[in-house]
Formats: structure tokens, sequence, C-alpha cells
């Protein structure tokens, strides 16, 4: 009757000020851990003797935290994993959810200074590692990427039904929060540059891409990935269409020339799509 | 290559009045509206040809709410879905969402009123109609129902390693956000009041269970629902252990009789299961 | 050069268990405090030995919240509120917000549980205690109160320049979210009955006025609560007015009989004022 | 009674893309309106004759968004602000509020992009226009500036009580969002350059200072901003103390060497003072 289980703890958060000299470098961090495993007696019986508290787990990122390296945050959730696997018989499969914020250093008289800091966009990198047994399963994304097209964006020749009252376009605002996660082929990366290469690549692709449509963009942002950052095996992306609604002017009689928008919030379009090498 | 693609609308606002002499109902709805089918072309081609705009989904939502009731959201709910699914044969599957918002009816002189509500509770009622081809699917749940019993909640006897600080506890607050879903074994069902004795279920087995972790209760309230509610075939349930942590009064000298407790946002444990008849 | 200075400590949450047998009762409250005083010089020295930290405020509401009553914010206002002025010949002016935050019982087999809990509603009752020298002021208020009223809601006959183009309409939803706060002539008020007095004159105001805006009808709630409520010697409202646009289905060949409406969040009409007996 | 009134419109989201050749300009703004005057009569009597609807407010912004420029944020408040004032003779005092959100542009080859964007940081540019009869003020700020430093933070010597159990620390994180608004001696402005004037003093005052308390370094931000940047008359921060909490390590028999922090929410100190030259 009890066909899934798993508990963990969300929102473990973390700021690690690594301090060489007068320079300092600063890791914002939000840890999740999550176990599946021989736990069923915890929630059938109330049996709590095989079961490491979520507390221990917060305690453990603090620890391990402190012990060793988080500014790859891919190989900290690695070491994560590894020693909560080591550890607990019971444990089949865990996963390590974690989110680095940004924050850039604020500029003092030209320079960059080496002990304070500001935090920098409104985008998330993320990722994931996920272990169960031997097999060890690395991938990394991006979230809340917040970006815009003042051109090339057209949507136009679709199916109409008689509830279709939206006119073709050929030059309309694209606007979208995207998020993205991938998964890496193997563990042999050097997840910095890899992280940074497919950000990169996603933002010129957004940039220069003849769009017809969201699906159209998002599915040639994938194969940009794929076809350019050599360790990334898989994509997905998620593209909410934040519509930027073109105000009709006319009833004061002004015309629109294509410049003044509202955003909105909702609805919204959601565009989705998963691809592979 | 492209493994996996979905399109459709999210964040359909509509309040519907219903008008019977002076007695007016009020439904408030958020509408998410999803497609799989045959559209890769418009992802690899821009080939817009067989998509319905998102546009159209969120039109077809109004008119099919003008033309018929929605005070049960699922069988609104399945009314789209066969509209989507009989007008477009690119459509293999589409699911749709709803969120129900709760409002009451103000009391005047006590009497509650006919035309005037007042937003009710911070939880939601929710519903997944997913049909494709031939299969429907219906489910339904709430979220954000939050909840605290402040007697018969223990922690204790759980594993502890060298990290573990937390303390056995035998009474301690117990709160949390709790989301459930569940499944019906078919369409023949009440959804109202199946809804509500899933609801009412749910809550006083939170409130009469001896419980010895949060495991132990969600796994009591799952089976509870399965034992007492006949058309419910399976169910999920996540409950977020919202910490209340007790004060330390003992560095001013005073005692905290399991009094005086700070509720924390993050982190939190996270505890889930899915149960089936 | 430095004109006006405070400093304090804000949201401080607390929960307390009053335990009386098997029933239990819950006070769920955030609490804020802020002093002004003779601080000048912790601002232009770096002077703190006049400065009670902000950690201690905390402690000082954990402490006494221990030690006394908590169920009507107002005395609990007032106690923290003497306790900051005796002890610090600096402070001049204190002042103590709380949020009370509500929750109400379970009901199992008919009856409210004791101990066990489930929040209530989006609203929440605050209060403001303000202390200088020898004046005490007490104000109370409510916050996020969510309603809605289907008839007797109208706008017309309002001023018109070229960039009008809202119609008249004698038939319009009316939604808020009203916060209002109010101030006492005296202490010697019953808080929680003079506050529940205060809010369902406001609520069966809403409902029954016949409004010809959200102006007359805040102003008439207003009114209502000084005619009403003995203690009450000035009220504030305001009132966002959130908008719930008519579809117009007329595009797909329907009719919108005042029936199917888009709730919206931005942009939104706010509407306040004052009024003293 | 009736002592203060005031209505108007929240919220008005407006994006305007202005395009010179392959270079667009973005501006995203969220305007706010808010009219005081002789409209005693609407809150009384439901005359809404002298009332210019908030739905033509919002027409406005678009209308003269669309004639004008919107580059200034301070600019294009005076030009509302006019326009009302204008038209209007029931207005006595009318207020513009103005939130710019940071676009920079995607680098696309090491060249920014002409028509792609991406949203950046999560501070916003803030301005406020006051217009009452010939009277104009014009303000800026900035909120939301998130920074943290990790040298030259201390606290100490404060006062103690009974309650107090914050430990002196010489070196600690100091992280704030903060919230800074100015007043402009006269509108003689070259508003964009004395805005990022201001940011950058702020920023670097920050950086530099040898702080011994929040109050002290806000404090040295204020007076550097009136000190360096001449057109600014008055300045007003609020800085609230993002704590960042040492993990107590000791527990598993490790040291933290002032590394590793919990940043929290809430409670969270809060710390505001007002500079005139």
């Amino acid at each position: 009757m009890l066909v899934e289980n798993a508990y963990g703890k969300s929102r473990v958060r973390l700021v690690k000020v690594s301090r060489r000299g007068d320079r300092h470098d600063l890791s914002d961090l939000t840890v999740g851990i999550r176990f599946e495993g021989d736990y069923d007696a915890s929630y059938t019986e109330g049996d709590n003797s095989g079961v490491l508290p979520t507390d221990t787990m917060k305690n453990t990122v603090y620890a391990l935290a402190a012990a060793g390296e988080v500014a790859d945050p891919e190989l900290f959730g690695l070491h994560l994993a590894a020693h909560f696997q080591q550890r607990n018989p019971r444990l089949q499969r865990v996963r390590i959810d974690i989110d680095q914020h940004h924050w850039g250093r604020i500029p003092v008289g030209g320079r960059d200074h080496g002990q304070a800091f500001i935090r920098q966009g409104t985008e998330t990198r993320t990722c994931t590692v996920d272990v169960g047994g031997k097999k060890q399963m690395v991938g990394a994304g991006v979230t809340d990427l917040t970006i815009l097209k003042s051109s090339r964006s057209a949507f136009a020749g679709f199916l109409r039904d008689e509830y279709t009252t939206l006119p073709d376009t050929t030059d309309r605002l694209l606007a979208t929060s995207l998020s993205a996660t991938w998964k890496y082929a193997d563990l042999d990366v050097d997840f910095g540059p890899a992280w940074r290469a497919v950000r990169s690549t996603l933002l010129e692709t957004f940039a220069e891409h003849d769009s017809k449509s969201v699906q159209h963009t998002l599915h040639e942002m994938a194969k940009a990935v794929l076809d350019s950052v050599g360790p990334v095996s898989a994509i997905r992306i998620v593209m909410p269409n934040k519509h930027h609604l073109q105000v009709d002017l006319s009833r004061f009689g002004l015309e629109n020339r294509n410049e003044i928008f509202v955003p909105t919030d909702e609805p919204y379009g959601l565009i989705e799509a998963s691809l592979v090498r």
C-alpha cells in the first residue's frame, strides 16, 4: 500500500567566507537533501531507529562546508552524497540540490573591493546530484534568467478556431524567465567553465535567433547547447512566455508604433522541451 | 534528439458570478492547460500551422465558463479537456489543472449575505484532469492547508551520528502546510462531497494521531483516506515540517515549560509518501 | 545635520501555547520594536554605550511572553513598551507593532479539538502601541481583509477627458483587500471585543452599502465604525480596488451577462481616507 | 470628520522600446499616481462629477509615454504631474512615484547586442515627484540594494541588561538590503548622473568604512552623499541588518574560524536615519 516515500531537509542556507589575505571569496548556497531507501517502518510503525534526523542532515552541510570547499556546488553535492551514502546502509538513493546565489564585488576607485560584495542578477545557478548505488548523476541548471528581445520575434500562421482572436504578428517583444536543467555525461567535467559555457550559449542563441515562436527559439537554444558544450548529454528548457501586450493608443487618437507595452504576469504561455544528444 | 515537449497556458484567472435572485454564487478559479502531441515541427521548423495559440486556450476557458457550470472544477476540467481533444487532431494528451479559491459569505445580522463575500483560509482546493486517447484520469487535492498540533507529537529513538545534536522529544509542536493529491478510481464520483470527506479525514486524523514522527502521522492520514473515502484509489501527501523551536529562556534565568516557541521558515524537513489501495 | 533616527527589531516571531488541562490556547504573533531617543552618538561617533542591542529587544519579547499573558496583543504591547521605557533613560519614544495571526480549532466529530489547530483566513489583526514620556497611544487594525460584493456597486457620472475610455457602470464587482487602522480614545478598552466590533461593522457596512464608488463605501464604513464603536476616536482605511474586468465574449458570438470576470493584480486603484470623531 | 483623503492608481506597468536603427533602448517602469484635493464630496455624497477615474490616470501614463521621453523617470514624472495639474482644478497636490527596473544588454561575441536584454540586479531605481501649487519637489532613491562586507565590521561596547546574551564582536559579516531616498534642492539637475553618483558613493562608503555598528556606517554613507553629490539636499537611509549567524561547529568538534554562517530572514534589526545639509 505504501508505494513511494522520501524525506529530507530543504532550504539549508549557507554562506561561506574564504579569507585569503585581504581578498575574500563568498559562497552563498541553499542546499536541499532528499533520502530514499528502506524507511517504510518509520511510516507504518513509527519506528525511528533507522532514521537520520533532518536536523543532522543540516548539521552535516555545515560540518562538511567547514572542512572542505564549496565553490563548485557540484563537487560539494557529490561530497555530501558520498558522505550520507557511506554512513546510512538503509539509504538507496540520495539527491542533493544546491542553488548558488550570485554576488559580485563592489567597485571602489575603479578596482573590485576584496571584502565588499553586491548581490547580482535575479538568476540562480542550480545543480542536482543524484546518487543511487554505484550510479552517480550530476546535473546543473539556471533558473529565473529573465531575458527579452525586441526584434526578430514573430508568431504567425497558427491554427485558428472560433475562439481565436490573436492576430498574426511578425514583430513582437519576446520575454521569458528561463529555467534550464542539463545533465553531464560523466563526472569528468570542469563544472564552473561548463556552466558558464551553457549560459552564454543560451543567451547568444536567444539574442541571435529569428524566432517564429517560443517553441522554435527554445529548441534552437537547446540544440546549440548540445552542439557546442561537449560534456552536456541532455537538456530541458522551460520558458514561460511573459506576454508584453501592445497598448491600444488609437482610443486616444495616438498611434502605437510598436513602442508602448504592458508587461503582464498572468496568464502566461508555458513552453517546455527536452533534447538529448 | 527532441524527446519530449509540451505547451500550454498557465494562470488563467476566472471569477464567475451566478445570480439566482438575490443569492449569488461565486467561483474563483485559476486554470492551467497543457498540450502534448504531434507538435515537433513547431519546435524544429517553426511550423505553427498545427499550433493552437495559448491565447485561444485562455479564450476557451472563458467561453466554456460562460456557457456551462464551473462549480465543480473536476467537471469543468473534463469539459475543457473534451473540447480540446475533439478539435485538435494533433493533441495526444491534455492536462487541465484547476485551483479553486475559497470565499465564504459575510454574515450580516446573523445571516449569511447573498451578495457579499469574504476570502477564507489559506488553503486551496485543486484538481487535475488528464486525458489521453480514451483514458481519462481525474485527481483532486488540497494545498497550503496549514495545521498545528500542540500535543501527542514525539520524535525520539532516531539514528545518531557525530553530527547529531537534536535531543529526543516526547512533546513537541507539530506544524505543517500540507499538500495532498489523490486520484479517483473512476469518474462516477460526487466530487464536492468526496473532496470534503478527504479534507475532514485528513484533519481529524492529524488531530487525533499519537505521532511518533511526521512520517508516522502522514502515513496514518493517507491510510485513513483510503480506508474511509471509497472513490479514492491513490493518495500522495507532502508535509513540510514547519519547525517551532523552543526558546532557551534559561539564559535569562527563566524556565520554558514547553510554552514559548519561534516558528521558523527555513530550513524545513520535507516528508512525502504515496499510498495506493 | 542628523535630523531623525530610530532603530529596532522587526519580525520577532512568537508562538505561545497556553495549556489548561486538555484545552490549549495558541497565540501566534509577529512583533516589531522601534526606539527613538538620545542615540545620536551611536550614529555620529559609533558610540554604542547607550545602545540596547536589537537582539536584546528580541530576547525581551520572549522573556515577557513567558512571564505574562499575550492573548490581547494591545496589553502585551503596553507591557513591552513600559518595560523598555523604565530601563532605558535615553529612550524618548517606543513603538511596538504586533500582528496576530488567526488559528481556529480543527473540528473532530462535531466538536472543536482542544489541541489541534488550523490557520484561518488571510487577514491579520494588528496593533500599535506608541509611548512617549507620559503619553500612551494604543491603536488597532486589520490588514489583508479580502472582500467582494457582487451587487449594489456602481461607478458612473465621473469626470471625462480625452484619455478616458472607462464606461459608466451601475452594476460591477467591487473587491478589495482592506487595511484599516484605528485609535482608541484611552486605554480603558476591552480590546478583544472592541476589535471584533470594528471588524464586523466594517464587513456589514461593506455588504449593505449602495456603493457609488470605492470612496463612497470606504467613507460609509469608517463613519459606521465611529458611530457604533464607542472607544474608537479615529480611523484610517486604505482600500485597493482589485479590479475584476468583464471578459468581452462578443468576439466569440457570446454574451457576457455580467457573469464572467478576470481578476487582475495590477494596476489597481488605491483609495484612502482618515476620519476622526 | 473626514480629515484626510487621497486616491490614485498604483502599479501601472510600462515597457517602452525606443528604436534607433538596430540599437534599441528599453525602459521598464512601474508608475504610481496619487491625487489629493477637493474630493470630499466623492466620499461623503458619492458625487463622482469631479473625480478623474484611476483608469484614466493609467491611460494618461501610456499616452504621455508614447508622445515623449521616459528615459529619465524624474522628467517623465514631472511631465505627468504637470499634465494632471493643468487639467484638474480640484487637484491640490499630485504625487508620482516611478520605479525603474534595470536591464542590461546580452553580450554576443564580445559586443553588447542592440536588441536583446537581460534583467540585472535586484535593486530598483526609484523617484518621487510631488507637486502642490507652485511647489515642485523631486526626489530619487534606490531600493533592494543588497550588499555585504566581510571585514571591518564590529559591534561591541553596547548596553547590557539581564536579557542581553549577544557577545561583543570585532569581526562580523555586515549585510543589508538598503533603501535610500533623497531630495534634490531644485530641478536643475542632470538626474541620471546624479543618481549614479549617489549610488556609487553609498557603495564605496559601505565598502571602505570601519564600522562600529549599522548606525555608524549608515550615518557615514548618508554624510558622504551630502558631502560629495552637490544637488542632494537631504537623504534618508533605511538599513535592515540581515543577520548572518556564525554556526556553532564546536558541537561536532570543529572550529568555526569566522567562515561558516547562516543567513536569516527574520527577525532583523532595522536602522534608519535622515540627514539634511
